[in-house]
């Protein structure tokens, strides 16, 4: 069917629905790993889609913009003077899909089953970030314009920490100037009702090496005399939490602030089920701190976590071998309050001073570290949002927070002076980051729809 | 040279000694890795090669001992009934030469620098097994018979933990009754000077998986409310030792004797230069039990070792993944009194005992478990044997233990009553197991001469 015979951006989205969404397939065939430096040139062959596909939505001065990393691609239609300018934000990298074994279908070939879309990255941001940009062609394809002024922002490395975003920032930052940024980025919590994110954990990363020996060693002649450096290794990382679950760094918690009545009031209208939650996890018990809910800890409170550790033998069978390193990898999440640089120097200088004797140490401090976001809740945005959810899913919207980071949040708010609102149709059981993504071809729809009422509905928005 | 126009088999060895040089080569040549299932073939090869040795040196039975691994090699001259009767043991299949990129000149092309010969299995036992075979064919060939009854006992299946051996002496059993097993593998401290180990540590082994949820996690949507198996892990082994750097698992110690007089005077008689052992392994502290030697450690002291702990993201930059999934094994060295399967279950035990709420734990028990082993130091076979070392050498031989396990030593004593003495010319700086291991051209020499005088030695060793 021809785009220009229908009237309404809703109408046209209807009768070009089969087309996008083999148009988002294609996207999510492109394997745009971030973290993987020989994966480079598919995350700029993702990058040259995204800005065709811009050029094709109807958007202007599309463009490149670098700092030396991943490119972010960016666009923009300026046609509504008295209007606000609303600066759209998704990323179009994507995790790496190892543990490749377990994917029932390939990483990078969509498969749909039982009405979910099976492949890394279509959850996770590709799945909005396509929507958002649908919109935006629906609308200027069939009124010629947008309700509002719109900047798009498609990142090309949010999954390895954002590390040149600050740069681009530098480099381009009177390019976007805007009144707030609605980013296709976040997820809600459930498929099939509405909630809007007002906060978002931040980040920092580190990892270390630890050194016994100059090399691996036979376990039958040197054994007992020589320090195992995966037993020092656990001893170690053992240290990082005390018996009540709380991270034991010193000067770790500086700056946390306590949860207030009005937090509480927040995390108890969430309708959150925890044996459901438990069940879906597939965990017996619930873990951390004590005297906090789950909700309390995933989104007010910050961790120290372990993402992996490793040394010596992983083969079948066994291998009678001292090693001479062991390795391990962490990541904290921050909340309001925490400075990213100094929790990571504080976890640095634990791990310095609790080496055990025999040991080296080397620590590397992580790139790509973010301050944790909130919005005020009285921001003008929110009400505008939560109508066009409570529209779209004839349901009340209530409020969240996302224990994960979105880096943008902090940066832009500092650098920009901008509010970020999240309108992501990923919902938090999709598996991103884990083998079997998948996104909800009804979210897709629903997103759609959203996507193409938030432009006209913000376009009353108060200018800053 | 024609060997009949000599006289003594130690003139008959000089006089033979390139043509010996060239048939060690030959079988050093033959790739007999028995981990490797395609290499089953080589091994076959290679136990051929040895029978077809053994029949030119005027052993009779010869043939294939089997059950169901790669054949052992057996060879008998039986023509002494008033004599004693000693089993040679050695192996002829060697370790995987992996990594191939590490080696100087090819692996499987003996290749001789600076008197040196360059090859796997060059040391690790093909020197010492043809040794043992051309000394037999010295006395044979130039005698028409041997001072005292000899079996040999050439293994295909050492390096692999000897799998079927036990199932060989089920078969065999009837065929192999001696009064001593002479060990052509084991290995001496230093090139230029003569010990004999009067023990070796035996080994128990398991491995264990923790989880905590059913799948990976996203570390920010589940981080602090959901057990990391990584902490879980580090914290579980982290209770393997204790603040004294003892093993801290219950009736791991059962059985152990205490070190005694005699067994430090024995170890005060090592020329042991701690310094340079330090400075061998790159280390800079001597670790474990307090207020015990090195070699105390070494030789005397049970272990417990982790030979490899892996979990999470192990890649290039970072992973925010929570894991369901950790991994270790373990290793255990054994010293006298202790059984290898009571010590792996009250491993497992403790494990289980102290696995952290919210996980579950899988432990496997390996098998290939063998018993420590240690002489009576008073046998009779020690003192003829020192006194061939002190002759060929000049000097006098001192006393030594192996830290590691030569199974079949506690298997023998188990199944046919017999001791063990090693008379290996292989020395521990020879890096078997790993690249670039290789042979002293000297110790040849020296290998053949101590073998050609060790049969009449043991001629007058008391029968059982």
């Amino acid at each position: 069917m021809d785009a220009r015979t229908t009237d309404s951006p809703e109408a046209w989205l209807r009768a070009n629905r089969e087309r996008l969404w083999e148009e988002y397939k294609e996207l999510v065939r492109i394997p745009s790993v971030s973290a993987k430096p020989d994966h480079a040139g598919e995350v700029r062959r993702a990058a040259d889609w995204v800005a065709e596909r811009c050029r094709k939505a109807g958007l202007d001065k599309v463009q490149m913009l670098d700092a030396g990393g991943h490119p972010t691609v960016y666009g923009e239609w300026m046609g509504a003077p008295d209007a606000p300018t609303i600066l759209v934000y998704a990323h179009f990298d994507v995790q790496p899909a190892e543990p490749l074994e377990l994917w029932t279908s390939p990483a990078f070939e969509p498969t749909l089953r039982d009405g979910r879309l099976y492949a890394r990255g279509s959850s996770d941001d590709k799945a909005t970030l396509f929507i958002s940009l649908a919109a935006i062609e629906a609308w200027i394809t069939t009124s010629g314009r947008l309700p509002c002024n719109v900047k798009v922002f498609y990142e090309g490395e949010e999954e390895i920490g954002s590390p040149t975003l600050a740069g681009i920032l530098d480099r381009h930052g009177d390019l976007l100037s805007a009144d707030l940024c609605l980013s296709a980025d976040g997820g809600m919590m459930f498929p099939d009702r509405p909630d809007v994110s007002v906060g978002n954990r931040g980040i920092c990363k580190l990892e270390f090496t630890l050194r016994t020996a100059a090399k691996d060693l036979h376990s039958g002649s040197f054994g007992g005399a020589i320090l195992n450096p995966l037993s020092a290794m656990a001893k170690l990382i053992a240290t990082l939490h005390g018996d009540d679950d709380r991270v034991a760094v010193k000067n770790f918690y500086d700056g946390v602030r306590e949860t207030t009545a009005q937090d509480r009031a927040e995390l108890a209208s969430v309708p959150f089920d925890e044996a459901a939650w438990l069940s879906g996890v597939g965990a017996s018990v619930v873990w951390g701190e004590r005297q906090r809910t789950v909700l309390e800890k995933l989104w007010l409170r910050p961790t120290l976590e372990v993402n992996g550790m490793w040394g010596g033998y992983q083969g079948e069978g066994s291998k009678t071998v001292l090693p001479c390193e062991a390795h391990a990898k962490i990541t904290c999440r921050l909340v309001p309050g925490q400075d990213p640089r100094k929790v990571q120097e504080a976890v640095a200088a634990h791990l310095q001073a609790h080496c055990p004797e025999g040991a080296t140490i080397s620590v590397r401090l992580g790139g790509g570290g973010a301050a944790a976001y909130e919005i005020a809740p009285d921001h003008p945005a929110l009400a505008t949002i939560e109508g066009v959810l409570e529209d779209v899913y004839g349901m009340p919207c209530f409020r969240t927070r996302i224990g994960g980071t979105l880096p943008l949040c902090a940066v832009f708010k500092e650098r920009l002076g901008l509010d970020t609102v999240p309108m992501s149709f990923s919902t938090g059981d999709e598996d991103f980051h884990a083998p079997n993504e998948f996104f909800r071809e009804a979210s897709f729809d629903r997103g759609l729809t959203a996507w193409a009422r938030v432009y006209p509905a913000l376009a009353t928005l108060p200018r800053r």
